[in-house]
């Protein structure tokens, strides 16, 4: 079974050379600018979900590319001006500086049809309707994140961030052939990752459950999605040691 | 075997009550308006199709839902102000001007991941594997058509137009279960069929091949596709009946 950091590295390998569409022309180099410098936790998850349900990593390779397309597809359209108007990204100008508006627009559906194009190389569409229902949620948490309907936050959360990562690990049993009626523990331990990222992610930031809770009360729910992760962990019958490898990873990350 | 205008019916009152992803929320409302208006003859080119080849209008319904859904995504988009800044669409004002540009930005992210989702309710993903091409097609022409890339019109025009055209011919096969083998005829027909449109756009409007060709010459490339696609369908062993309706109904259409 292989790490966390080995299976990213597949992750950008594969990403490197994944094929884009040709009648898309140049754009694709705003695609590929806008897929570069992520931390792939999400194709790392389905990857690593994958190997745990007894598939091959690289059975997992097509949708967890399809994962952080959609991701970059969220970024791009977010960072808009006419969204979160943010300039930087990933530390380097976001899509619509480098590019202009239009084709930082065109480049964000270019990378959700792109991602629906791939997840339709699995046969019987299940891994296309995880991306169609994550990729829904998003952008109804997106929704009331920008129309300040925030009164339930974790509701929010769960939608703009939980939903993708829910789908990472669905999309790893997808591939790895797992039948739905036995896919219930698994899922209940992606619900609880996406909380664990969100809110550290919003300690390190300072806004969102941070700003809401205090700092301190913010860790603390961290540690307890942390918790239950691991426990859901447990009640999954297979070798889950990477997939708790990354609980920790996220538990205790800086950046 | 229903009449266009039968059809067209029967497409309004489907999409009057398609149900949009309960996770939207208000942005639902941005979504309906956006479908509201439209001549449907992506749809109607649907259904007509699937009866055609033997299949009943009604299994194409949910198909020719996802192709408007599709199109009403790229005019969304396409009306924003970083792209063509169109203040309004279909005799009202534009989404982004009825409902601010990030909401519509949104709404379109969400009307082509619904389409998806729709699509993907039919078996062995054939249907939304024609909408993704489709789409990136879509996309493609648009980002030449933005960066002055026009020198091939035609070709243009195949992507940003045609496409979608031909994937309606290709999803009422499909809902009709006609075999991939036995596709080509009808597909060609498709595919005169959206030039015949785009040309006939293009007159209306004054621009694009009108502009290029000067309007009688633009005229008698349409009288020119359309006779291809009366060809074409002569060649497609069904009755097409419906289909030559359409066709003569694009090549004199005023509006």
């Amino acid at each position: 079974m292989r790490r966390a950091e080995e299976l990213r590295e597949l992750v950008e390998e594969h990403l490197s050379h994944v094929e884009l569409t040709p009648t898309l022309g140049d754009l694709r180099e705003a695609l590929r600018y806008s897929l570069t410098g992520g931390k792939r936790i999400r194709a790392v998850l389905c990857l690593a979900t994958c190997e745990a349900a007894g598939g091959e990593a690289e059975d997992a390779l097509t949708a967890a590319a399809a994962l952080e397309l959609v991701q970059a597809f969220a970024l791009v359209h977010d960072d808009l001006p006419a969204l979160d108007d943010d300039p930087e990204r990933r530390g380097r100008p976001s899509a619509h500086i480098a590019f202009g508006e239009g084709v930082a627009l065109l480049a964000g559906d270019a990378l959700l049809a792109e991602a629906f194009r791939l997840a339709l190389e699995y046969e019987g569409g299940a891994v296309a309707r995880e991306l169609a229902g994550a990729t829904l949620g998003m952008i109804g948490g997106q929704y009331r994140d920008i129309t300040g309907d925030d009164a339930d936050l974790a509701e929010l959360h769960r939608l703009k961030t939980g939903r993708l990562f829910a789908a990472s690990v669905g999309c790893g049993l997808w591939a790895a052939r797992v039948p739905e009626a036995q896919q219930g523990p698994w899922r209940a331990f992606g619900d609880e990752l996406g909380l664990l990222f969100q809110v550290v992610d919003d300690v390190l930031d300072g806004d969102g459950y941070a700003a809401r809770l205090g700092v301190d009360d913010a860790r603390e729910l961290a540690q307890a999605a942390a918790g239950r992760a691991r426990e859901r962990l447990e009640a999954v019958p297979a070798d889950t040691s990477v997939l708790a490898e990354i609980v920790d990873g996220l538990a205790v990350r800086t950046a």
